[in-house]
């Protein structure tokens, strides 16, 4: 079966040729190849205004991203060229890491577009985030029982980027028993997951690194974990050694975990939560008297779209302030950040300014990033999005 | 005694309030405060055009940089104070280390402007960047006798900024036997520095956090060490089970060091060396057909000035890609800057176009910087130099 062409517009195909795989709708040209011939999910061979081949890619008509590529040659993507990217990926995280807990698949930087697929040992939580990928569904689902033999596999589809897809969302078993709580060990340290009621695919892999820092930190020490979720910070950091650890979260539910967490690890009488809002929390904890060693802040997205940036960087820098206040002398913080629009540099400027504020002395320890099972694709910047400083708060 | 006054002209305090240290020539009131009547090396009180005392700085009135920052207060900065910041930056280094092995005060971070102190267990290697800092040499003596009772201490006030300061290039002995080599322990490793005749203070430990990359990366894996020096990265992967490790430098006696680093771990046949300039060297495997799982390319800065920026830039591209061609599939590249004027994001961007210049799919999976104990000063930037990226680089 022969593909049908998707042809650029004249110049558009340098961002290919840096190594990008997104195709932006305006930059097709819509008279050789008019956007709505092709369905979503197609594939197409991409050629430059020249008409030069530059290789396969999926279309969404519908989708600002109105396409991505899959590779280089000319002939449909199937099950064999998905095998051969899910060996490769699945080579990098058994390279990495002692359990097979991880982020297998992390869409574009495993060359594997719109897919995300995350381990728990037997157990897969797998999102297909655009039409191309959905409608490689069956291929990648063989694919995976041909390379893992899982024993459930869960489709958490209802990531908010299917919406601009045109997919629906939906969370679905397609395979065997999908656990309601997941086991996973992640730095040495184990925990229960909510694999279908939790946030995203259920855990947050990415900040493992970040989260290793912890080892050397809280010996002895008190800690508080600010937007603990789960307890993946304060619960490592109590299984560390922590003297004391104090998890705050709006939901009950995450810190009901946080207890269960702490419990299966043999810690759960240096565990305490704290329910309610972070800003809140952190105030009255201030004016309570209380002191931790090592904050932890480790906040949702609060820059979800470019023009929250300002409002968002404002947050960011007040929930800072209030831990730094919060901090003994020369205490630890780490402050992390998943907003993609959140520039790396600007992040350590929070935390300098917010030092200044309270007029202590930041030193950047670290900067951390996502784990390496979320490897950054070179030349896809959208794929770069966690950050994380450790510093230490000392007086002036 | 009363200080004597430095007054900054209008608006110029900008940066003080910022929390940087330093004062430009430029930013003084010259007709308030003469540069010349000030001595290289004298305490003054920094107050800004409005009268507002800022603080203690030392000056130097024929540096650029005429002064720099000590503290608050407004009495002259001495022992006491000295101590304090020492001990603060000495209870830092040992919560993060197991050895005491490690650069104990890194300049300004540690808000001792000028002082630089690497710690080999009792051997100290010691710098006065600054005549600010040389004229508190006797202080800074005593309080690394009183906290530390070192056997040696060796002045390394070789460092090129001296001569900006119209300060003398000198190597002396000023307490007990400094051996010729010393010997430290990295990541588990053990080694030897040459203390008087190596480069800077004798060791880099800027890169301990990154050369423990190599732990999960190396077993059984043949690797190549680019601008080894002593072996630091390749000895290293030898201790952490490389099959066959590889040591290129331009230095004979660097690579003799690293055989007698293999040796004193016991790894002394899977280390082999290749003498002469990289980039030749590189050509040469390539030429001969030899290939390698793990490649460091660790450069001396490229990039000394700003106006080096552009062939520096070209010169890290083309050593990248060179290593990137003698890479197996699937292979790990650690690309290192330690330029100043290299931007973080410019290295990753190096890391892109070489891959793409050579056909490879480039995977981030960690970026690094200086290790913990050059910690950087939020509000400094030129206290953050080190970059280094981890990739993977396969077939696309």
């Amino acid at each position: 079966m022969t593909l049908a062409t998707l042809r650029l517009a004249k110049n558009e195909e340098r961002r290919l040729r840096g190594g990008h795989l997104w195709i932006y709708s305006n930059e097709v040209d819509k008279q050789a190849s008019p956007l709505k011939t092709f369905e979503a999910g197609q594939q197409v061979i991409v050629e430059s205004s020249q008409g030069k081949a530059l290789g396969v890619a999926y279309v969404n008509p519908q989708s600002l991203i109105c396409a991505r590529m899959l590779g280089n040659g000319d002939k449909a993507f199937g099950q064999k060229q998905i095998e051969q990217r899910i060996q490769q990926a699945l080579e990098l995280r058994d390279t990495l890491f002692p359990q097979p807990c991880y982020r297998l698949i992390y869409g574009e930087s495993d060359l594997l577009p719109g897919l995300v697929v995350d381990r728990f040992g037997d157990h897969l939580s797998v999102q297909f985030n655009t039409a191309g990928m959905e409608a490689l569904r069956e291929p990648v689902l063989a694919a995976l029982h041909k390379l893992l033999a899982p024993k459930s596999i869960l489709l958490r589809n209802d990531a908010s980027v299917r919406e601009l897809e045109g997919l629906p969302s939906e969370i679905v078993s397609v395979y065997g028993d999908s656990p309601e709580d997941v086991e996973l060990i992640e730095n040495g340290v184990r925990f229960l997951a909510p694999l279908a009621s939790g946030q995203k695919t259920g855990w947050f892999y990415d900040q493992r690194p970040n989260r290793a820092w912890l080892r050397d930190l809280v010996p002895g020490k008190r800690v508080l974990d600010v937007f603990s979720y789960v307890g993946s910070f304060g619960v490592q950091a109590a299984a560390f050694g922590a003297a004391e650890v104090w998890c705050n979260d709006a939901s009950e539910l995450a810190l009901e975990k946080a207890h269960e967490n702490a419990a299966l690890n043999g810690v759960g009488d240096r565990l305490n939560t704290l329910h309610g809002d972070a800003f809140a929390a952190l105030r009255q904890l201030k004016d309570d008297g209380e002191r931790f060693d090592v904050i932890i802040v480790d906040p949702p997205a609060f820059i979800k779209r470019k023009k929250d940036q300002k409002e968002g960087i404002l947050a960011y820098r007040r929930i800072n302030e209030l831990a730094m206040r919060l901090l003994t002398p020369g205490g630890y913080l780490i402050s992390a950040s998943c907003s993609m629009h959140m520039p790396r540099e600007e992040l350590l400027d929070i935390v300098r300014a917010a030092s200044r504020h309270v007029d202590r002395h930041a030193q950047v320890l670290a900067e951390g990033m996502q784990g390496a099972d979320h490897p950054v694709h070179a030349a896809i910047p959208e794929t770069r999005y966690l950050k994380a400083v450790l510093s230490r708060i000392s007086r002036n």
